[in-house]
């Protein structure tokens, strides 16, 4: 089962792909696609779009995972965020991929163990969740995090 | 010249195409995509973007028009909006059209005359406007509306 996990944002959308064999977790790749600020906005909406869309012809994930959004307080910074998220959540339904979302809190806390853990300390267990992984970047390590959340969210120990 | 308007909602997108030859107006074509509001989020945004993707192949128009997008009080309706607007956005950007953006009140002021005018009175204009156009409902109107605003804002008088 590989999980792909997306940290959508306008400026550079992360994503993160593992698989999961029962509680086992191994990574796959990782990598983050930057927009040009300068660019109209259909543009960078639209790279994200193909971009996650290469990603998902590339590796073919059983499903996908991302943080719920919240509304900022700042507006304009919400509304930009949340387009971006429509770009990046249609490339994959249009891809059929179901995409669960999760809760920061419930992603900090299944990757490190406490809701309020800081990036430092996501991406220091990153390291040891997923040994040997080279971390594309902040974006990416928060991707990876989110499909970690999701395979743990969602794993059922066999019965005995 | 074709224009392509857009009326952007999660729950049912408004589409408005109208051709403009110098200060001649005429309609082409209007519609509306609704989406259930009981599927997940992913299939809901997919099935704007391939819709309106498919509006874009069926009539080829050579740019497209969309109200600027305003943060509401309710910011978990804002985040529905501009997730929409995403998807919507993204098949435009796929197709190469640029999306020029108005705001509300332009828009309302190029068709009716006044900014404040409300959605009774922009349709009325609209069957002026646009003789023997039938309107497939009001989020389609107001995808007909922004096209207009968008033909009379960028329209130049010829030099005599």
């Amino acid at each position: 089962m590989l999980i792909l996990g997306l940290d959508p944002s306008l400026s550079c959308t992360g994503w993160g792909v593992i698989r999961v064999d029962g509680s086992r977790i191994t990574h796959i790749a990782n990598g983050q696609i930057p927009t040009d600020a300068k660019a109209p906005m259909v543009r960078r909406l639209s790279l994200l779009h193909t971009s996650v869309q290469a990603v998902i012809a590339e590796y073919a994930p059983d499903r996908a995972a991302a943080e719920e959004v919240f509304a900022n307080k700042n507006a304009q910074s919400t509304l930009k965020l949340a387009q971006a998220r429509g770009a990046v959540l249609t490339a994959c339904g249009g891809a059929g991929l179901d995409v669960n979302e999760h809760a920061a809190r419930l992603v900090k806390k299944a990757v490190v163990g406490t809701g309020g853990a800081d990036k430092t300390q996501v991406q220091a267990m990153l390291k040891v969740l997923l040994p040997g992984a080279k971390l594309a970047g902040a974006d990416a390590a928060d991707a990876l995090a989110v499909a970690i959340a999701d395979a743990h969210l969602s794993y059922t120990p066999p019965s005995r």
